[in-house]
């Protein structure tokens, strides 16, 4: 064999694909050549464990291990990537708060940035459901759940009790059943500690469109899962999708409207923004590769994971089977990878993918799952025992290990806590979705931003004061209210409705506080403004509410 | 005895103070009275676990105990407390996520709610330092060491590598000695992940203004503790204060500037705003009560913890001494409230509040600490362990105890992570102060927000391209700069340097492209000044930027 040059081998995303490609590469020639890793976070997160994590089964650190432990020998990147240039073979990318860009350059590039939500075709989704792609999605959906008990606990209106004791998952794949199982853990421990819940009140919907859930296992085990989370309150809505979302209620395609304050979708996955923009390949969603994992039309890129859309086989009846997006395949597939990309540095033909799953699981919560292994089927307590063991074996490093062990040890022992970790900021902009009628704030209520009104119409009611009759205004595209959030005062004086769907971008108090007070075009624009459609005698003076969110009532 | 009518005690806060008061009057006569809390969290934190929180000693759920859980029997809100009306006996609060407005009465109302930072007196330190008094603080700090390691790692200028190296704590009272003892402990056990950090390049000060660290130990004590920091190579700076900061060095009183992107500061306390606006008998920033822990010219209102200033003798000299607002002195004042409380609502008197210390300790890290107990001086390991058994009698429930035991020795046993858990998010709105001459950013760096000017001057300078010159513009108070992350391009074209000490407002790119797509007045302020600036061609087409912060390249 001739001695080749030293090759740098570059591998974008730390998920189960990226992560074990490049540890194997670096296992099998890592002497011979340079493995690269860059990922956003510096962690590999245990995506399996993230509705767990949510729930509060296991800490957070036990679902995570730093890149940098995980691969001795690899150089690990905390970075974003912000282009890739095919033809200079550079990868630019700004690492960590750096502000200056870093090119990296590559022989061989490996992708495995896995899957990106896309939400856009469902309106008011991306900006009302949550996700639990990442471990801040997990943190956000259990303090999402625990902010909605501890809001039913005290609220006196019977409608808000419902909405905010109504809790949705779309999707009925293995991300859905497991979220909605572990929800419903979360939610019966908690009860106890709020006593002016009953649990009867408690209600859990899970929508799926297809005519069962889990539609990767057989259709009897299908059936347990749905039999046994009907027997544990969950409601099973199949044949059934999303056709729209607000902040309080989801509309069905079937035309049903839910309130609910609490929406998680596990739907709608997309290539990543980056992944769209390199102008590949791309059927039902992924990156085409060959059955080597190459992408298609190309020397040196290489795709896996999630992200790549990797054929397996051709059936007698043509009809194309591809590699299924799970972490078993993942961790197959990069095995194979690392052997082809060291084959073609050695001048050696890479080999085909090939693979047969051993199996399938998924955890209904409350100790119950079901399986399909090795042609066996399972369900019950048996079967959420070997998920766990069999999850507990990927996990990588035994410090992990012996932490997500111990921990579930303990809380087998000792119960979760209901503990809510960060309050919500509320600070930054956030779009927000009104269906007809809806009311988005009324008099008396809490001062929390201002509002522009991006698409639909709302009708704002100011109430008259002693001889005074009633204002009211409606307000379009383009236009704003909330603005009295600029004079510091805590309370909303009027009430505002959508007329139409309405789309309105909110602006934290705080925040908005700040720049109007910095930016004179806006101080001048407001000062009239306010003077003007309130006819206040006050002065719009900004230096004293600057920074400050609550006013007094007094 | 004669009947009382049933007695409503209303509670505010629920860290040691509050929460252990509300325990002990739900003890002593919860079946006589209605108690109430009500806290900004649902959780206690155990404040003096938080620099071990911040270093991944423990994990988050370890230092934290739901608050429902703690006090069984009690009524517990978590709100956010809007206004209190001494006249009507009313405290109003917002909860949870809730817009509408609550009143809640009370007959007896105790006031536990801690010191506020108050760093108003030291220019940028507001800005730029990190605190440790909540949760959220310890993920923060314990994220940004992580970030500066990253970065460190990885920057190719000297300078920058310096200041990212080196890690600034502000005081050297118990809490920024645990926090400098901690945060060294993390930063040596994550060095091996971080190839291309030296060891002696790892700079970590510790800033006392007094001559002296833990000056409430015995000298002997403090010398030790001193010694034990220097041979860690933690450097104590005695006598030094803190004149400025800025995102990259501070100015010590006595002139030095140090290079530093990570200042942690414990000092500054003061009153709470709502404390604060309540108009009551302040001194030392604590409220004054008599020795029975009544606020000084009140009948129902009680003071006890950090919030309260309470008398405890007058020495022969004349000397005032007060209770020293630590843990152990709160717990003992929460008993001796809720039988004063109880007393009043019998109508016996209530007594004074005694209490001699039984001792102090602090942690240094690295399984070193110090302690005074019944007279007895201890240093080193035993100090240490006698630290940690001590806080463990402490940590409130069963639970939760055995949580931090079982994972305090699995530390031991295996060793730390450096996962960074959460990114920041660069959203929002911030100020940032510079010294003259610092550079804000250069050409080519990304463009991550919008600038406004709020005191002070900074020079743009715009390379010519080709045959045009530089072009160098001043911008004073109300200007702005950084304006084409309207334009969607990722990269800045301009320099900025601070001309004088400048603070300025930046607003997320992100954030900002939304709000002036949506606002009229601002887009056709900015479409005007844009192509007026800089003479582009180029239209403002804000539908194609909005939503997305990162252009490409080519």
């Amino acid at each position: 064999m001739a001695a080749v040059p030293r090759q740098r081998v570059l591998v974008l995303g730390g998920g189960f694909a990226g992560m074990f490609a490049a540890r194997e590469m670096q296992r099998r020639f890592g002497n011979r050549a340079d493995i690269e890793l860059i990922n956003e976070v510096n962690y590999f997160v245990f995506q399996p464990l993230l509705p767990e994590v949510a729930a509060g089964a296991i800490s957070t650190r036990d679902a995570v291990s730093p890149l940098r432990q995980l691969l001795p020998g690899v150089k690990v990147r905390q970075a974003r990537i912000f282009d890739i240039d095919q033809n200079r073979q550079v990868v630019t990318i700004f690492q960590g708060v750096q502000r200056r860009f870093t090119e990296v350059t590559y022989d061989h590039l490996v992708i495995a940035l896995g899957q990106a939500e896309d939400l856009s075709r469902f309106p008011g989704l991306k900006a009302h459901a949550l996700t639990i792609k990442s471990l801040s999605d997990a943190h956000r959906l259990r303090n999402h759940v625990i902010d909605k008990l501890e809001h039913a606990d005290i609220t006196a209106i019977p409608e808000v009790k419902r909405e905010l004791l109504t809790f949705t998952v779309i999707g009925g794949g293995f991300s859905g059943v497991e979220t909605a199982g572990e929800m419903r853990d979360l939610i019966t421990k908690s009860l106890k500690y709020y006593p002016r819940i009953e649990p009867s009140e408690v209600r859990i919907l899970l929508i799926e469109f297809a005519d069962r859930i889990l539609s990767e296992l057989s259709p009897s085990l299908s059936g347990y899962a749905q039999q046994f989370f009907e027997r544990q309150g969950i409601e099973v809505m199949l044949g059934t999708g999303v056709a729209e979302a607000t902040g309080t209620q989801i509309l069905t395609t079937g035309g049903e409207v839910i309130g609910t304050r609490t929406v998680v979708a596990t739907i709608g996955n997309g290539p990543s923004e980056l992944v769209r923009s390199m102008e590949l390949p791309i059927a039902h969603g992924r990156i085409r590769t060959d059955r080597k994992m190459r992408v298609q039309g190309t020397a040196n890129l290489w795709a896996l994971g999630d992200a790549a859309l990797i054929p397996l086989r051709v059936d007698p009846s043509e009809r194309h089977h591809w590699a299924p997006p799970t972490a078993q395949f993942a961790v197959r597939e990069a095995r194979r990878l690392a052997q082809n990309i060291e084959a073609v540095i050695e001048g050696r033909n890479p080999a085909d993918f090939t693979y047969k799953s051993k199996g399938t699981m998924a955890s209904l919560g409350a100790h119950r799952g079901v399986a399909e292994v090795f042609g066996f089927r399972l369900s019950g307590r048996k079967a959420w025992l070997l998920w766990r063991l069999y999850y507990l074996s990927f996990v990588p490093g035994f410090t992990t290990k012996v932490r997500v062990a111990t921990n579930w040890a303990l809380d087998a022992i000792l119960g979760r806590s209901i503990v809510q970790t960060a309050a919500q900021t509320g600070s930054a902009t956030r779009y927000v979705r009104y269906r007809k009628g809806d009311r988005v704030f009324e008099a008396g209520n809490r001062a929390d931003g201002f509002y522009i009104v991006i698409e639909g119409k709302v009708e704002l009611t100011i109430p008259g004061i002693g001889e005074k009759e009633n204002v009211t205004r409606t307000i379009g595209a383009k236009g704003h209210f909330g603005d009295r959030v600029l004079l510091g005062e805590g309370l909303r004086t009027g009430t505002v409705r959508a007329l139409e769907d309405t789309v309105v971008l909110v602006v934290g108090a705080a925040d908005f506080q700040r720049i109007v007070a910095a930016l004179p075009v806006l101080e001048e624009y407001f000062g009239t403004y306010i003077a003007s459609a309130y006819g206040t005698a006050k002065n719009l003076d900004l230096a004293a509410v600057g920074g400050t969110t609550v006013g007094r009532l007094s």
